[in-house]
This record gives C-alpha cells, sequence and structure tokens, in this order.
C-alpha cells in the first residue's frame, strides 16, 4: 500500500485525492498540504477517509512512510515543488505544466535523472477512453501510414481575465493539451508549427496580450501533418474530437454526452450537448492516470506521461507562440538550439 | 420502345409518368386517360412530351401499340381495369392494393394466369434503397437465422376522414405495405397475426369505425416472430424504420433527411427531421419500380411484385382487423379457408 | 453515517458493496454475511474496508447499530430474508425479483406496511442515464400525449440451462426488468398483455420448459400501447434501447459503447459493439440506486423503488406466461383476482 | 423554352445534357459537338432525344435558335471558347475553372460585362443538399459571428500521371473547389493563406511536381480563420465535409451513403461508406446548377455562380500555391497585385 501526500487541495488536488481514496487498490492518501488550509478542505479531506492535514508541505515531504506526492498547487510551483520533493526522495506526479520556464523544467528532468524517481506529468487526455481507443488504433495499425491528423479543442467558456494574464497564453495553458495530444496520437514528434491567431470571443483577452482563437499547423517526423483548431468558448459544451486519417483508414472520435436520448420533435432531431465541464468529461481519466502512475511505482516500470512529455509540448506552445508573434512557420529545432537542447 | 397508356392522371399516376419519360430508357408513355381529364392535366401532360391524353380509356386498351398499362385510378377501379386491361392484352401494373375484396384479387389473379400477361403491384418500398439494404443483406445471410423482425411505420399526417371511411380501415390501406414488407424482408410467409388497435391521434376516426394506432405482432414460417408499430400522425414527419434481428447479427435503417445538416447551439445538437411526404421519401423507388416493371417485359421475365404479393398482405390485412375485432390472435390459414385458398 | 449489513457476498453483493464503500457519502458496511464466506470473499472485504465478515446473516440482524440490510442472496430467500430483516428492524433493500410467489411478495408487502421501515427493490435501470433521460421527459410532458412505448432488451448470451431452470421463467427473470421499465417510462400501469414466445436461441431452453424470444404487447392504463423485444442472446453486445412516441414527439435511446471511436476503411464506417456485460453496461446506475436507498433513510422519504413496484412487473411476467400458455390476451385484473389483490 | 448546345460530349458533357434534358422544365439540348464525335457519343445523344450532334463548334456558335451554350470541352478551352461563345451573343455556362491562367479569366470577365449575357462557372457543390444547408444556416444568422471554417475534402483515389501533369496542381485542381466552398458558406473573401504540402499517397505525384496532401489555412475578411484539408486518396470513398463554428453554434454535415442501413454484428456496428465516386454524390448537384443557370436566362437575373466567383478561388490556389513553395503565409493582395487586380 504506497502511502500518497497531496500538496494542494483545490479543484485538481481534490480530484486526485478521491481517485487515490477510492479508485487505487494500492495506494491510499496520509496527507493532504494546502497553505490555505481551512475547515472546507478539512471536511473534504474528512470525507474522504484522510485523517491528516497541513498547511506546511514540509510534513509530507519529511514524512518517511509518504512515498508518492501529488503536486496540485499553483502553476508557478509545480517545479520547484517537483524538485523538492524528489529531492526528498518521492515519487512524483505533477500537474501540466511542469513549468512556462524550458530552464526550469529542464532542472526538473535533470533532478528526475538523479533521483531514480518516478516522474508523470498530469496529461489527463491520454486516459480518456475515447483519445485512447484512437491511440490504441493507430498504434496497431489500423489506419496505416499517417497522413492527417485532426484535433478540434473547444472550452465551454473562456477563463477569467486575470487568469488570463497568469496563464502562459492559450498556447501553453489550453493548446498544450493538444500539443500533447499529437504527440500521443501520432506516436511521433512535432517538427514544425504554423499558428494562426484571433480575438473572436473577447477583446479583454487581446487587451491582455493574448488570442482566443487560433488554428495550428502541425508537420510531425513521420510525414503526416496534424492541425488543431481551438476556441476558448463554443456556446454547446466542452468540444473534444479528434481524427487520425492515414492511408487504410481514419478513426474519429466525437463528444461524450450525458446520455444517448434523442428527441424527435417538430423542430428537429435533438440529442444532448457535449458535457459542459472538463472534469465531468474526463473524470474517469482523471483516476485512471494517478491509478497508472501508482502501478508504475509498484511494478517498477516507466510512469505513462515522463518529464520528456512534459517538455514537449511546452516547445511547441513557445514556437506556436513565435509563429504568430513573427507570422511565420517556427521549427521546433530553432526553439530547442535557444534552449541548448 | 415499349409504348405505355397511363389510366389515372392524378397524383400517383403523374409521378408514374414522369418516371417513364425521364428514367425509364425502353419505354415512353403514348397516351393517359382520366375520366376528369382537364387543362392542367393536359399541361402536365406536355410538359412530360405525352402527346395523348383522353377521358376514356379504352382509348388505351384499343390502341395495339400501347403494350404496358399503369392503373392508378381509384382503389375500387384498380381490380375490374387490371382484368379488362389484361383480358385487352397488355402487360399491367397496378397501384395497391389490388382490391380489399379477396375475391376479386382471386379473380385478377386467374385473368393473369391466363393472359400469360407481365402483373405488378406497386409496392414501392421494395425497391427503395434503405429497405432494399435490409432485404438484401438478410438474404445473403448476413444476419443468420431470423428471430425478430421490427417495422417502425408513421405517416405525418392523418388522411382526411372521407379517406378514412373508403380507405378499407388502416390495415389495409397503411399497414399494408409494412404487412409487404415483412414478407420481403423476410423472404417469408405470415402465418399468424395478434392486433392491438387504438384511436389516439383523432377521435373522429374513432367514430369512423377505424383505429389510426397498432401494434401487429406477425408470427412467420421461418420461425421468427415480426412486429410492426403504427401511427397515423408523428409530429417530425414520415417516420420509416426496420430492422432484422438474426443469430449473425441484425441490420437496422433509419430515416432520411433533406440533409445531413447538424446544428450543435445552446440548446442541443439538432439534426434535420426526418423527410415528410411520401413522395418526396419515395421519389426514387417510384421511378425503379415502373424501370423493373418495364424490364421484365423487354426481358420476359417474372416481375418483381406479382399478384400474389399483391393478395399476401391482403390476407394479413384481414387477419389483423379479425384479430382487432375478436381481440385473439388469428391464423393466416383462417382467412385463406374463407376464400377457398 | 448509515451502518449497513449485506447479506450475501456474490457477484451482486459487491457491486452493491463497492458502491456503499466508495460512492455514498453517507453510509458505510459494517458486515457481510454469506453462508459460503470463504477467503476470497474476506480478501473482496476487507480491500473494500469492511472489517466483518459472517457466514450467518443472525449477526447482522441482530447488530443494533446496523440499520440496513441489501439483500443479494439467492432469489428464494429473498422474501424470507426481507421479512426477517424487517422485523429485526432493518430497512431493507432486496435484490429483483422480491419473489416468484405472489402470496410472498404480499407477505412482504405487510411486514413493510407493519414495520414502517423503508423498502427498495433492486430495478437498476431505473437508474440509468440513458433510461431516466426518457422517463424525465417523458414527465415533464415533452412527448405529450403517449401513443406506444417500444422496448428492445436483449441479452449477450443465454444463461446456463441450470439456471434457466431455476429462473422463473424469461418472464420473471428477463423480461421483468422490461416491465419494471413500461412502467417507470410512462408512469402507467399495464392492464393486459399478449405474449409471442418462441426458441431460437438454443433447443435447450425449450426442452427446459422455457422460451429464449419473446415480443410482448402491453396495454397501459393512459391509452398508449407498449411492446417489448427480448432475446437471450445478441451476438454483438448487450442491447438496450427504448423509445416512448406521444403526440409531441418521440424520445429514443441507444446503446452505450467504451467509446465514440469510429473508423472508417475500406470495409465500412465501423463504430464499437455496445457493451457486453450488464454490470459495465449499468455501473453506474448500481451505485445510485444505493445512493437514493440511503438517501430516502436519512431523509426519512419514500423509496424510489417501493415494494408495489416489485409486485406489478412479477404480476405482468405471470400474465405474460398465462398468454403464451393460452395463446391469448390475458388482463392484469384475471391475474390480480387469482391472487386475491 | 431556352435552346442549349453543349460543347465537349464527355462524361461532364453528358451529366449536363441528361440534366437538361430530363430536369430542366425551361430548356433543351438542341445540338452537341465534340472534335471527336462518334458512334458512341451520338448514341448517347440520341438516347437523350438530342437529335443534333457535329464535330464542329461553330455550328453551334452559328445557330441563331441556340441561346445558351455549355463548354464542357478540356481546361485548356475553357477561356477561349468563353470568349467566341460570348463574343456569338450566347449566355455561357463554364465547366470549372475558367482558366489557370489569371490574364485569361481577366479576358474572359470583361468580355462577360461587354457582352451583357449570362456567364455561370461550374461550381457544382454550391447546389449540394448538404453544404447549401451549411450555407443557409450560416447566411440566415444561425451560426452567429463566425469564428472557425473547416473543410474536409479527400478524394477515393488519386487522377492519373499524366492527368496530374496537365491539371495545374492539387490547389487549383482540386482544392479549387473548397476555396470556392470557403467564399460560399462564409459569404466572406480570403485575404491570407498559408498551406503545408506533402506527398503521402504516391511519389510518383511529388515527381510529377505535385503535392498529394494539404492542409491550407486561410484567414478571411470578417474575421474567422478557415482551414482545409485535403487528400488525393481515401480507401473509404469520397470524403466531403465541412464546419462553420460561430460564437452562437456550430454547423456540421457529414457524408452521403448509398442507404443508412447499420450492421450490427460480432466485429461491431458498420455502416455504410460514403458514396465513391463524384458524379454519384454531387448527381443532384449538377442538375440544380444547370436549372439555375436557365432560370437566370429565363429570368434575367444574375446567374448563382458569376465569373468573379471563378477568378476568386484561382487567385486563393495560386497563393498557396505560393505559399508552398515560400513556405510563409501569402496575402490575396500579392498575388492581385502582380496581376493589376
Amino acid at each position: 500500500m504506497i502511502k500518497v501526500g497531496i500538496i494542494g487541495a483545490g479543484r485538481i488536488g481534490r480530484v486526485h485525492g478521491e481517485s487515490v481514496q477510492k479508485f487505487v487498490k494500492d495506494a491510499e492518501v496520509k496527507m493532504v498540504a494546502d497553505p490555505f488550509m481551512n475547515a472546507e478542505m478539512e471536511a473534504w479531506a474528512a470525507s474522504m477517509g484522510i485523517s491528516k492535514t497541513t498547511k506546511d508541505y514540509h510534513e509530507i515531504l519529511r514524512d518517511p512512510e509518504i512515498e508518492a506526492v501529488l503536486i496540485c498547487a499553483s502553476t508557478d510551483q509545480h517545479s520547484p515543488l517537483s524538485i523538492e520533493a524528489l529531492r526528498a526522495g518521492k515519487h512524483v506526479f505533477c500537474e501540466k505544466p511542469i513549468d512556462h520556464d524550458v530552464e526550469k523544467i529542464k532542472e526538473v528532468m535533470e533532478v528526475v535523472k538523479a533521483s531514480g524517481k518516478k516522474y508523470q506529468v498530469g496529461f489527463n487526455r491520454r486516459f480518456d477512453h475515447n483519445f485512447k481507443a484512437v491511440h490504441d488504433a493507430v498504434a496497431a495499425g489500423k489506419v496505416g501510414k499517417q497522413q492527417i491528423i485532426k484535433i478540434t479543442s473547444r472550452d465551454p467558456e473562456p477563463p477569467s481575465i486575470d487568469y488570463v494574464k497568469v496563464s502562459g497564453g492559450i498556447f501553453l495553458d489550453m493548446t498544450i493539451h493538444d500539443f500533447d495530444m499529437v504527440r500521443y496520437l501520432s506516436g511521433a514528434e512535432v517538427e514544425e508549427v504554423y499558428a494562426e491567431g484571433s480575438v473572436t470571443v473577447d477583446p479583454a483577452i487581446g487587451k491582455a496580450g493574448d488570442i482566443d482563437t487560433a488554428v495550428i499547423t502541425l508537420k510531425l517526423d513521420n510525414g503526416a501533418t496534424a492541425v488543431i483548431d481551438n476556441c476558448r468558448a463554443a456556446c454547446y459544451g466542452y468540444d473534444q474530437r479528434a481524427e487520425v486519417f492515414g492511408d487504410k483508414g481514419a478513426i474519429a472520435i466525437s463528444n461524450d454526452t450525458a446520455s444517448s436520448a434523442v428527441f424527435s420533435g417538430k423542430d428537429g432531431v435533438v440529442a444532448e450537448k457535449p458535457l459542459f465541464f472538463f472534469l465531468e468529461r474526463y473524470m474517469a481519466a482523471y483516476a485512471s492516470e494517478i491509478e497508472q502512475f501508482v502501478g508504475a511505482i509498484v511494478k517498477d516500470t516507466e510512469t505513462p506521461v515522463e518529464a520528456n512529455d512534459g517538455l514537449a509540448p511546452v516547445l511547441i506552445g513557445l514556437a506556436a507562440k513565435k509563429s504568430v508573434a513573427e507570422h511565420r512557420p517556427v521549427k521546433i529545432s530553432e526553439i530547442r538550439a535557444a534552449y541548448g537542447l
């Protein structure tokens, strides 16, 4: 039974805490830390059967019984906490992104390597039943030689302008998941990026220096071309689709709905909208990623999303950012060179 | 080039006239007869390139150049006109039903036999792309041993009460198509019928001595059970679905729509309603049935829907009527015996 | 926190045990009893955090801390255990059916009434997202006046012949869920039943005195007609569909699949089969029914599936059985009269 | 009754000839010209009721009765024949593209203007039920402010290498339809193009100096971004999809199939592949475009696809070509400036 500590008792920290307590056979949460620990967080912990809460995450790092730490703090804390936890001898599951700063990610990667500990990045979509079905079909050779990969990823509602300002921009905050999906579905690496960005949702997002709508074309090292379309708002819900097309066929996924009910009436034949909220949409995926993280510890195997998988989409995101800024295609090798990678 | 005469220039007569002129390579309409022939009918004939119109169908029967006659007159004229045309040496395509009276159908069948001429009954659904796809899959053994057959057949709007009164009742007027589909899809004969009827659309239909809603269970001689559900009104359009389930799988068809467009908005994901009007829905099927009738003449083969195919669903319809009246399952053999069949 | 005891640690007992431990906030399992309690069952209990196991269910009934009992024993034990548990002052959740014998169900109902305790029958489909969506739309008046209700319910594989022999027959074992769905979806009572049964899956089922394929027509007291089609085997998986058609529209549900992936290749456009196994298909529904049972205790409200809801489908099943045997429609009032109801 | 002459009796010439004869009330074909006129073409003409054939198209231009000419010759003849026919006082329907050479298109446009005659370009997809449904919804404001437009257009099989060599390249030959669709669906003009091209189908296409796979991003003057993905081969058939996403919703179309039949078997739930052949897929659209061309003559209105609609996608295609060659986004204004437009 792996004892787990969670740093950060916000929304995603609680999702992971619940996953461990309910769905992960070989693990249990021993302690939850949050600098703003309050009665409501404590009540949640108690309801989950987690006996110990603290404001000081060092208690987790010092506890010799705790073998694994889930880092669910704010993004700017991901890399320093990763390093501190690894150095304290813990296996680490870190929410995405590791950092917006490549140098800090490099540092984390070095510490991971030196530590010999497990490290997993929280790209939850890899564990989703739909995306996994595409991945598995592609990996099994069902589509043959990949030619075109398409990902549609639209949020139901834009984040707050305050969030936008610290988000690192749409590519590092939102598209990063889609960059990860391109790598996951194709099993290939991105070589070049061309990104077209616009502000069509809210001018305030533009004033904050970001874009809210994007179409990104990516050249992959397997010869395929990928294209992602993003929007910060879709009035019909959380739109998450993908397609991989190759010379033996195409595999595509559509959105999940709350039920399969279809109403035929005088105004048309009406199905349900996609699930609106990402936690609802990816609930099972969140449980599965934690289960596999614990599995990697128990069986001493590689984690399914390693530190390098955390780095790659950040590099793609930086290339996309540069592409928009300079209005030209940008090679990943350019970005890598800038960071001595 | 087969010269064709059409008796009856109403809605369905014009559909068939247009089919012959536009889609049937080996035939052309030489004459159209209608006792109420008027300027509008004549204009239609002219627009179709049909030079000759008349109020007297005997002109068609007397014309030695005309080899085939399409009987599109009112239902009560189907059997006498069939007999007269056959005796005049014409091949006959007769709209469904041959007659509501089994004795008259028997008479037609005898005349067909004696004449050596082709005779086809207008069960257009046999020529529809969807129903044909089910038929072909079943005939090819794709579903294996048939177990359950389901047909949903709902009209968009009820007919007028005047029509209801002379329609022969829902089973002989509307369900007759579905009885034909059960025979066509299964390739089997019906042995027993249990029908449940109700009036849920319009009480006036009940006052006219008919029902407007029915669920009919049929036992087939291949061991399968079929079930038909009918309604005289469906607010979302003309609902025409079928499924054949067997030990190797199930094949099902859904409704046709004007386009594949789907709108995702805040109120749901909305597809188009089924096509509303039967002529629109079965347009291509009407052309195909006439083409195959002409083909049977040209190649001297059996027609695809023979006189016996016109008799069988009438017997099933009479059994269904009796089942509702006597509130019990009724064997087809009972009905046949009553008519010395 | 409601303390729960579970009688029966087989497949369904464990499903409910896991539900309580993981998904029901206000309850926990204190004890599990099974006459064949063994190491494997004990290991399961331990993994679920259930500390106490026993071979003797009387321990559960005697434990004053345990307020609620889940009866997951074999069918013949459902009614005696229900009575014993109620008399011991426990709230009871009983797996379906309460009994095959109406007299015993009547006895249970009397004891429920006298006890003042909560009683819920395990009709899990009422808690399924798809069936609930239909129910809610109908209850909200979306389809208007109900006209036709259709339920397709086909199992992926037939049960063993040994099971068939003690199952009470297809109507009391399998169709009972569909009878419950007719009542649940329509909110109406069944007045008359006509059932057509056949053996198309396995002749051994016929030799065991049962049928494996059925089409059942039901007249409801709201004027609608319902039709159920059943088969003990469908090679493509567990087929669970329903449709309610009324004068304002039709609402229909289709099957759930493991993913939305669709592969377009040279052999067609291929989607996934329906989920194969009922526990997989109704997993969330099982959790929800227990949650609502506990909720009814906590809030002191009616349970969502009361003892009468356990009786009604048994009466319909007996009518269906009689209908097949006597080859005629059978009124529920006939069955009720026979039992003095 | 408008008398029509057809120049070119190949595949598309015959499609249009049949459309006029069968589906266009106010027109009839008087003459067909083809330099390679042979017995087979003559037989076709006879079967369509077209009495006059010739090897010399001047006979058509000289015939004072013929008011309209359909130009269905090889692409290099489109512009000279357009000019000659217009100067002969004929209304002209010209197959796409008017020319690969912008100067020649400009000349045609000037002649059209000077002639006062009707001129329509053969962009058939504008008349397709699916694309039209999207267009109409967008034009009616259903999607609100347009944000992202997506078009998937994949051919079932690549053309011959000989054809590729004279095709003008994928952008002017195949994507030109999609460029037209972007303009048609959005009602907006393209301002900038970025195209990513690759050879994934057949290296011989690359050797012939062309590409066979492309992803093209387009910035529109209404603020939306469009993306087209193309491939010269899709093993599952002719893939023709589109989506327009805006702040009030998204409207999307999928492929047409021969029937709605779906087979559920042990290998999955299998629907039909998209229609394979473009003539089959767009049959009704071809009839509709000619009908509307004739309608514009009869009612003396604008044609639905004017000469400028023939120019615009060629400019976009040239920009796409330049984008691939120079590996950068290219503004349409750059292309226009080069041609003094």
